[in-house]
């Protein structure tokens, strides 16, 4: 099938790499920063609007909701090059109300529309084992869900459009605050004078098991943050759960509060760092490491 | 050997069921609430100073920090029966730093003293699988250790006296603040118009995967919020986590946040839900249930 795809980033180019791999052609819009690896593997055309003219599926993987709608329907957009019958699938973390207007644009224009964003980061998008969320009417789902097996394993249909990124908003609201948990314990733990080391290991098997205690709680403690997932990005994405949730008329009392704890990393240049270095700001109100850096 | 037990409660009375049926003699002090299976079992004496001049070893079970000081240095408390070469183990939870000055007291007696308190519930004391999280020097932990390992299962030395505390309340911190991380991304998805179902089972799995949005998550749908463990009580766990932590300097935003929930909650008349019944007073800011109560 020859499939368009947008967004050769960290995550997309082992993603197009898989659909490469299981017999698709790739077609890419032209970029000064394409590779020769890139250039030999994929079909470079014009712009977004020449992959969608040539493609029967078009696969978006971009940073933000704002690059989603310059891709999709600034000039040189995909819309321009849509005709009846392609498949929209935009795999990029966004505003799921941006995604409800977008996706009746794109039917407007007769075609399928799914939003499957994913989590897993690098790793998952490597090892073609990425969680994704969709959100989709069931036929444009099956229609699309060979592709998302190439690239995923945990693939699930939460409901119509809208419903993957509500799907993966929810799942950072949970990773961000239970990193903060983690984070509090530990430093609670380690300014009482215990080890937070064996803080953790006696934690784990009871209630508080969690995989952020296993993975983002070592990495406090061996001080270990290269990411893995940066700061910043998760810092976007609890922007993107408060604006979401301010036009929902819901409240998010801790998410606002680690929000700002992001934004303190940030502004103490940790915005780099994986997410779990957020303990470091934790500790700098505590004056207190939960251990010595490396 | 002979047990002195202090506080036959829900979780007291099967506990020290599991040390009697080990082959024990369990003393109890004297209570009008004392029903006659207890009575049966177990030989009653006056009062906790009579139980520790006929016991080897002393095991609390009460509620609060005032409760373990009126039990070991009030009138006719268990300091008035000691003598050389017993043991103390309190397996309420308490406050950490209390913990050390009541530790130093029962030293200056020539007595060894351990803080062991548990997670894992009513059921976990009806099953001797408790988490037990202890704080003690070397020496006295092996003396205990034959006892805890009738009552429970995974039994860690953390550190010195306090230590246990310390890690109970970190863990109490987790579980928490898990319970509202999940609460809020499932009032948010729901409110989203996401199914909350299928959310949750589309986080399990990826890095949101914890035990509380295994089960905690699975009640906030189901609206099964019989506990359990109580809302009145995790209140208490906070309150002794923030009590503790101004102590000792440390901020914990989130911790603050979440025991104002737990307030609200008990405000709203909550106070005898399960935990999870916190997503109440989120669904309450949202104007939006996860789901309907049954």
């Amino acid at each position: 099938m020859k499939i368009g795809f947008i967004g050769l980033g960290i995550m997309g180019k082992p993603m197009a790499g898989h659909l490469k791999a299981a017999g698709h052609d790739i077609i890419v819009p032209e970029r000064k920063s394409l590779d020769a690896e890139a250039r030999a593997a994929f079909a470079v055309v014009a712009d977004p609007a020449a992959v969608a003219a040539a493609a029967e599926v078009i696969i978006l993987m971009v940073p933000d909701t704002p690059d989603v709608e310059a891709v999709l329907f600034g000039a040189g957009g995909v819309a321009a090059g849509l005709s009846k019958g392609k498949l929209v699938i935009d795999m990029s973390s966004i505003s799921p109300t941006a995604t409800k207007e977008f996706a009746a644009k794109v039917n407007s224009l007769g075609c399928d529309y799914i939003d499957a964003p994913v989590s897993g980061g690098e790793v998952g998008a490597k090892a073609a084992s990425l969680t994704i969320m969709v959100g989709a009417e069931p036929a444009a789902f099956e229609r699309a869900r060979p592709l998302l097996e190439a690239m995923g394993k945990n693939i699930t249909l939460v409901g119509p459009n809208g419903a993957g990124q509500t799907t993966k908003v929810a799942n950072q609201i949970i990773v961000a605050l239970t990193i903060e948990a983690v984070g509090e314990a530990l430093v609670f733990a380690s300014k009482a004078g215990a080890d937070p080391v064996k803080v953790r290991q006696a934690l784990m098997g009871g209630l508080a098991t969690s995989r952020i205690l296993e993975l983002h709680g070592e990495r406090m403690v061996k001080r270990t943050f290269n990411p893995g997932f940066r700061i910043a990005l998760h810092q976007k994405d609890l922007n993107l759960a408060l604006q979401s949730a301010k036009e929902l008329g819901v409240a998010l009392p801790n998410t606002a509060s680690t929000q700002q704890l992001f934004s303190a990393s940030v502004a103490a240049g940790n915005g780099g760092l994986d997410h779990s270095g957020l303990v470091k700001a934790l500790e700098a109100m505590a004056a207190h490491p939960v251990a010595p850096d490396a």
